[in-house]
């Protein structure tokens, strides 16, 4: 069977051209300027994943940390070679019935490879917004199965739907630049129904109490932060998909200033709200603003950002609490409000901004009803197949971790390691660096100091 | 009010044009390379502000790395949002007299936006270099008034008078190709200014002793300082605004050569001179050298690069040691040194080594003169304006923070919460995590170790 | 002797050419936008030394933090200066025989200085492999002295028989696109020769058992796998040299499956092999991953990418297994298997997965026979060359610190200081911040607790 699959692998074959440039026109001058622009763009994309990681080791304990990390290895590799194999087909291949794409598996056919890598780059992102809010319990192997469906189906189909020209709500007129619905909404409301599977954190919630849990390292949490701000410019920017000189610039500007004003919104909210300028709420306004002028930065003027950005910063502060408050959704990093509320904002936000289509630009309701029924179609495709899929899988093995898991934490009951040693410092000749490997019960009794946990060696 | 202004913004609508590419020019050609080459500058310093916010973070104590860190979020977004309304104005509107911008306020009459996106990130890195001066002492809401100040009016008068063609210094013939002067000096400047309103932390000096307060994580230090560098391949090779096939590898080459100069010098120096290899020192070794060629990076050799960054590095060595232990200014990250005395030294450095104006290629010492003038002028305008607003700012209400809070650190009383948390790994359900705000004097008291403060939470 | 010098570097000038873009034309507008890519390339290559540096901090002890960053800084700027002043020459040179080039020093006569900024990027990287392998025991003097050797001739000889047309490789028909073996097999078999004459840490083998000594912070070497990651892009994608529309979106895409795949399999694999997903091993799969396609990346499809990768990635964690518990050569962060075993699988890769000269698409054995030999010649060259010099200096004087400076730390014995401080928060007026340098023997004593040993201060 490998050796089948090999064979379909190799015949597969996209070789490089070593013809280019012998006399090079305007036309394929043309292609490469587009080319190095999207390419720009999906590098910074990728970077993202960086972003993702260290925001979420750094909002969450050390002890889940490895976890954290690995999980975000994981779901952009898993997702690039899904995407390749069969989500590019589902997303962008010939309509079947404006649902779903039947064709361009394994890329066959297709012959834009720059396309492809770019459109790799956005899926896992969807996947990734999950891994932040359903950790520090979620089992590994769970995780994955779930990034999977997402990633060679549920995100795909949303994709076809809105940015395959065939698909329903594309035809429809829904506008979403470059993914505050695709691709935001689509992981928040992924997130949301794990969640409430998973259930909250040991220790989150006690009677009318919610505890806060702190994240072991925000310097780490800000350095993702900025990453993500930094990929963003690739992911509105690239969205362009072509080096135009009138469009290019105003889509980073809208970015960089709506980002700026949620900061400025959050920062300033909750000084008034709490007395302190609290520091995670406000790096999660960066992220905020990022989402909710991603599905307008194309048409939304530059003053439309700054006020899309301020009403982001402050849905952001308010979505987070009444998520974590109220309605008891345990979310460790504040994706679903994060990429969820905003989302949904930035997707209804067109219906208003948009110089084209907008109502403040005396355009009546019409794009505002579009836009409010794609995000509904959107979060119950999400919901029912992420939370049917979900609660299939949990009732086939449990996704959660057991309470001494939890507790031990999964770095130490996954991977058999910590992310930290500061300890042996003056390792010398007669230091006993303990080899065998440690029960739970050692752990959970304290007989294991954190920072000498060790790892497994066989 | 609120509706005013948002039909304000409204009415400036500058609207993505969907028509670019149905045939392509050379000239449309010619735009978008450009483009894409000023738009990769832009994203490049963009995340310097992650560098900057590293640097700071590490090379300052863990008490105060949240405020550090929400100074730097914020300093980006201020100043990119003035920047927008009344800094570019006063920047490249219409010269009213050699000295101010008059017209352009919120980008009305702006055509392109990519040169205004490219120049908004530079402003920030202007007041950025005052955050780590000012450092672990100064109020956030200080801090912020005089960021608005500096971005909005202060920076933007600079820029005018050396980057506008009709400013007085353009006219005169200084040369200051990316902001050796305009932006590295002027924040230096301002800094110094700061300082000596704010004085040194507690503990810095007693009686004839100068203490040695070390920054917390020189990894966090070291990462920004590498992002720092990459940034400033944006910084200058962007400054080029096109992507000139023989301009932009002569910066490029020249950047990484200083630098590379600078770094081996200040490690050499600081061996021999304190008989070790001081990593900070030669951290900010990078970094001098990266001043250092700012000014003169598209009319200096590769080779005097080389000389330029070299000196740089033991200028940034013995500058550090002559604000820190003769001047006593204490400035916790060196940031007056590493920007102003290698910003002056960037600056005279084109009268010696540029190869069409300066002395060594036989041009007289007239170059040389005009530099002087312009850093003299600078150094005034901005010692004065700062100056005064800080002071008067001082009188209205002291930007200082009080000695019990400074002691408690800034993470605690201006965001009530910390840094890290290391301690609370194995949480289980019986774990009581403190749910009311602890008072500065508990904190004092030690009655909450530091890495258990908890956030308020209300 | 200085004043010689300095005439000299001042000859050779490289002047901006203000006359760019006058009107553009086809010819110039092909120039600018392969300037664009390979900058963009040389930037994100550059970047990589950030990665580099991170990975090797995380993944040793943090006694030794501030001494390996020391090192990577002191890398890329060595290995950037003599580039510039033999390097190039003897790499890309006029063709001495086919073995050296013999012109082109200090770039005289050089008019591509793109082309050079490119190539400088990459010099580094060889040296700054070996860097991670040594760490934690040797001399900082002697490190840079065998950088000096690798980068200023090592490595630009295997460069010139390699890539320069004339190179009796090249002329061999030999290919590496990227440099699985210009750079890293090179750069691991460099640190393989100087851990022989090293030997391993102090407590790392004792007796029959294998300790595993732990790096201090997974999160930061996480960072700097993410990091590395991203600049690979610029590492393989730049290596294009132009924007060819066919060729790179193929080798983007190569290098993003190739290392996803790589990644999923040692996760894969040790947990198959160790009932864990071993953290750290499946991040130097990444690594692997990216290794093993550079090579091969512009002439493998992208499925084949997937198979080159997915070996990789097994081939990875065996061979860091092979070394560490067979061999017993001591390489704290796996940088010989991760360079040295997968920069031979991509190198013979191309002989089997090439689409115009594998074995795999009917071409017979005769490129993989190509490959091989290629190989044997460059690990021949270097492990003589390398270990020829590293055992002369050696004998010389001993690379290897002291038993007691390897125990203390080389932050304490080198630099004087540490690379982390949370201990002195709460400093006031009162306390007490020691000044006097301590000796070698009150480290070791303990005397002094790790997070306070002070820095020399004079």
């Amino acid at each position: 069977m490998f050796k089948k699959s090999l064979l379909l692998f190799l015949l597969i074959s996209f070789t490089a051209s070593p013809v280019y440039a012998a006399s090079p026109t305007v036309e394929s001058l043309e292609l490469s300027v587009n080319l190095v622009w999207l390419m720009f763009g999906a590098v910074l994309v990728f970077f993202m994943h960086a972003g993702f990681a260290m925001v979420e080791s750094g909002f969450t304990r050390s002890k889940n940390t490895l976890n954290i990390l690995m999980k975000n290895f994981l779901t952009i590799s898993i997702a690039a070679i899904l995407f390749f194999i069969v989500g590019y087909g589902i997303m962008f291949g010939t309509s079947g019935g404006s649902f779903i794409g039947i064709d361009g598996f394994m890329l066959s056919g297709v012959e834009d490879i720059g396309f492809f890598v770019f459109q790799a780059m956005f899926v896992a992102t969807c996947a990734t917004i999950m891994s932040g809010a359903v950790a520090e319990r979620i089992k590994l192997g769970s995780y994955v199965f779930i990034v999977v469906a997402i990633t060679a189906f549920i995100y795909p189909v949303v994709g076809h739907w809105i940015w395959q020209g065939d698909g329903w709500m594309s035809t429809l007129g829904f506008s979403d630049f470059a993914g505050s619905t695709v691709v935001h909404l689509t992981g928040a409301v992924a997130a949301f129904m794990v969640v409430l599977i998973l259930g909250p954190r040991i220790g989150k919630y006690k009677g009318n109490k919610v505890n806060v849990i702190q994240g072991h390292s925000i310097p780490l949490g800000a350095l993702g932060v900025f990453i993500l701000w930094l990929g963003w410019f690739g992911f509105n920017g690239g969205s362009t998909l072509a080096a135009d000189p009138a469009l290019v610039p105003m889509v980073i500007g809208t970015t960089l200033l709506s980002t700026s004003a949620s900061l400025c919104a959050s920062a300033l909210y909750t000084k008034l709200r709490f007395k302190k300028v609290d520091a995670s709420l406000s790096m999660n306004g960066v992220l905020g603003g990022l989402v909710g002028i991603t599905a307008g930065a194309a048409e939304i003027t530059l003053g439309g950002a700054l006020i899309v950005g301020f009403i982001s910063g402050i849905l952001l502060v308010e979505g987070i609490r009444f998520l974590d408050t109220k309605l008891r959704v345990d979310d460790p990093v504040g994706a679903i409000a994060v990429h969820g509320i905003c989302g949904i904002w930035g997707t209804l936000a067109i219906g208003l901004f948009s110089t084209s289509t907008g109502l403040f630009y005396g355009n009546g309701f019409s794009q505002l009803g579009i836009q409010a029924i794609g995000v509904v179609a959107v979060i119950s495709w999400v919901a029912l197949s992420v939370g049917g899929f979900t609660y299939m899988l949990n009732k086939f093995s449990p996704i959660r971790v057991s309470r001494d898991e939890e507790i031990a934490g999964l770095d130490f009951t996954e991977h058999g390691s910590n992310a930290y040693h500061f300890k042996d410092n003056l390792l010398d000749e007669n230091t006993e660096i303990p080899t065998r490997s440690f029960g739970l019960a050692d752990r959970l009794n304290q007989n294991i100091p954190f920072e000498t946990a060790s790892k497994q060696s066989s």
